[in-house]
C-alpha cells in the first residue's frame, strides 16, 4: 500500500472526492447581507420556533443536513457517515440537531474550522475505501455564542472594533465516491500554533498565523506556489485576520494579496451592517462555501481553490484562567474536474 | 477501489492496524483502586503541579502521549497525526495539553466515546494510506467535571447509587501500519441513541441502549455472535448500566453476561472507594484498556476483544433546557495476531 502522504501534513486523493453538494442556512442578519440571495433558505426568526437559541442553532444543523441530501436527490439512508462539529458546549448544536438521523456519527471538535476538518476527514474516509457518501456540517448562532462565550444580550455590550460576528446558520457539504466537476484533490491537517494572543475580541490575530502555517505547509509539501491557485480562501479571519495574513505571508515571500478571500469579509457588508472585522463562527466558512463558492467551481468560474476554515482553540475558562489562545486551521484543494481533470 | 466497509456501519481493514504502544497516567484515588500496579504512572497530587483543575487534565494529557512516544521508543516527529477529545468545554483539556506537540491534530467529540471513537477513526486514516503512525488520547478529570456539570467540590453535594465517578486521568494510544502482535481488524461506528432519559445522575441508563445498538450492528454487518469473542468491554456503563446492557441484548436473543466487562466497573472498588456505580470519563476506557487489558492482549491471555467506549452526549445547558440525553458508542475489535493470524 503506496503512502497518500507528502511532505509533513498533507494528503493527496487516489481519486479525487465529489461534493455531490452543499447546502446553506442562514437566518436574517446573514441573508440581509451580500449573499443574501444566494443562501437555499433565509430563516426569518433568528429563533426558528425553537424555544431557546441552542435549540435554534440545532434546527440550523438539522434543515442544512435535509436540504444537502435533497439538493443530491438522495435520502438520508444513502448516508454512510456524518462529521459535524459547533462551538457549543458538548457540540450540543450538532447533537440534538442530529440525533435523529439515524446514521454513523464521527463527532469534531475544531472550533470554527470544523467544516474544514470535516472535509479533509470525510474525503480520506472516502478515498480508504470505508465509506461512498459522507455528509459533513457546522452550524453557529449569534445568540447562543454570545451567550455562552461573552454578555448576555440583554447587556448590549459594545464591540471593539476588531471584534466578529458569529455567523447564525448550517452549511452542510455532501462529498462521494462518484465522479463529480466540483472535488476535493488534497487536504493538509492543520497545527496547533499559539502566538500568545490573549485578547478574546480578536481572534482574527490569533488565528491568522494558524493559516498562515497551514498554506505554507501545503505549498512546501506540495511545491505549489501562489501562482498555482484562483482563489486561497481563509475561513473568519475577518479584515483584521485577512491583513495579518497577508503580511505573514509576504515576510514568507509569498505574495497572496490578489487571490486571497476570507469567509467572514464576504459573508457581511462592514459598513452598512455594524459587523466590525467581519462575520465569524463555525457556520460562516461553511455557509459561504456552500452559496458562493461552489456554484462559481461548479461553473468553472473557479478553478482551483485551497479553502481553509480556521479556529481558535480556547474556552470561558481558559480565557478566564488567563491562558493565550492557540488556533488552527485545516485546509482542502477543491478544483473543477472538467477543467483541470 | 473495493469498498471495506460491511453492513450498516462497520468497516475492516486490508491489513491489521497494529496498536505499537498504549501508555496511562493516572491520580492517587485510581491508583489506590484494583488496577493500581498497571498503570504507568500514579500521580499523588492531583491537581498535578498546575494552578487549576483543567489546567492538571491537560498535564495529564500532555504525558500521557510522552509516556506512548517513549513506551514506543519512537519520538514526537514520528507522529502522522493526532487525534484527541475530552469533556470540558470546547475540548481545553485536550487542546492546552497538547498544543506544543507541534504535529497535525484533529480534535473529536465524542464525550466519553472519545478513545473508541479516535481507535476507530485513527485505524481508517492508516488503512487508508494517510499515516503510517497515530497518536489517540482522552482525558479526564473528576475535579473539573464535577466543577463544570454537577456541583463545587466545596459543596459536598449528596451523590445517588447510580451516579458514577469521573476518573482522573489520560490514555494515549499509538496506532501504526507496521504489523503488532496487537492489532486492529475491524471497526463499528456508533449511531446517536436517545432513549428519553434525562437523569444526569445515571449516564449508565442512558448509554447502555448504544452499546447494545453498537454490538448488534457489528455482529449483524459481520455475522458474529458472542461466541466469536474472549471479551466484551464497554467504557464507563458502570454497575447499573452493565447490568441493563446485558439485559438488552438478551431480549435480542444474545447473552453476553459471561464475557462482558466494563471499565468503569473494573478500575475502582466499588465497596472500599465509595465510587457507587462504578468510573466514568473519557480517561476511564482509555487507561483501562492500556493498562489492564493491552497486556493481556500481547500475552496472549486475550485473543479477541470487542472493545467499545461509551459517550453520554449532554451539556449542563442542554439538561437545564429539560433534553434528554443521547448516547453513542464505538467499537474496535482488537486480537492478537500470533493466535489469530
Amino acid at each position: 500500500m503506496l503512502l497518500k502522504r507528502y511532505g509533513d501534513a498533507t494528503v493527496r486523493f487516489n481519486k479525487p472526492v465529489g461534493i455531490k453538494a452543499a447546502a446553506s442556512i442562514v437566518g436574517p442578519k446573514e441573508g440581509e447581507g451580500p449573499l443574501g440571495g444566494l443562501f437555499d433558505r433565509v430563516v426569518d426568526d433568528a429563533l426558528f420556533g425553537a424555544e431557546t437559541w441552542e435549540k435554534a442553532e440545532s434546527e440550523f444543523a438539522k434543515e442544512a443536513v435535509n436540504l444537502a441530501v435533497s439538493k443530491a436527490k438522495a435520502s438520508m439512508t444513502d448516508i454512510d457517515m456524518i462529521l459535524a462539529g459547533d462551538l457549543l458546549n458538548q457540540s450540543i448544536g450538532s447533537i440534538f440537531g442530529l440525533r435523529e438521523t439515524n446514521r454513523p456519527y464521527i463527532g469534531l471538535f475544531g472550533a470554527c474550522s470544523a467544516i474544514g476538518e470535516g472535509m479533509a476527514l470525510g474525503s480520506m474516509l472516502i478515498d480508504g475505501g470505508f465509506a461512498s457518501n459522507i455528509l459533513t456540517v457546522a452550524s453557529s448562532h449569534f445568540c447562543s455564542a454570545e451567550k455562552q462565550f461573552r454578555f448576555p444580550l440583554e447587556f448590549g455590550s459594545q464591540r471593539p472594533p476588531t471584534s466578529t460576528w458569529t455567523v447564525t446558520g448550517s452549511g452542510a457539504i455532501l462529498l462521494t465516491a462518484e465522479p463529480h466537476p466540483v472535488s476535493i484533490i488534497s487536504a493538509t491537517v492543520g497545527k496547533m500554533l499559539d502566538m500568545g494572543v490573549k485578547d478574546v475580541n480578536n481572534f482574527g490575530a490569533a488565528m491568522a498565523a494558524a493559516a498562515a502555517d497551514t498554506i505554507l505547509t501545503h505549498f512546501s509539501d506540495t511545491g505549489r506556489t501562489p501562482a498555482d491557485f484562483d482563489l486561497i480562501c481563509t475561513g473568519d479571519l475577518g479584515v483584521v485576520g485577512s491583513q495579518l495574513l497577508i503580511e505573514l505571508m509576504s515576510r514568507k515571500g509569498f505574495d497572496i494579496s490578489a487571490i486571497h478571500q476570507d469567509c467572514g469579509v464576504e459573508i457581511f457588508d462592514g459598513n452598512t451592517q455594524d459587523t466590525h472585522s467581519g462575520g465569524s463562527g463555525c457556520g460562516c466558512a461553511a455557509v459561504t462555501l456552500a452559496a458562493l463558492y461552489y456554484d462559481k467551481l461548479a461553473q468553472g468560474n473557479l478553478n482551483r481553490m485551497l479553502f481553509l476554515p480556521t479556529g481558535a482553540l480556547m474556552s470561558l475558562t481558559s480565557a478566564q484562567q488567563g491562558e493565550s489562545i492557540p488556533s488552527i486551521s485545516h485546509a482542502v484543494e477543491i478544483i473543477n474536474t472538467k477543467v483541470l481533470g
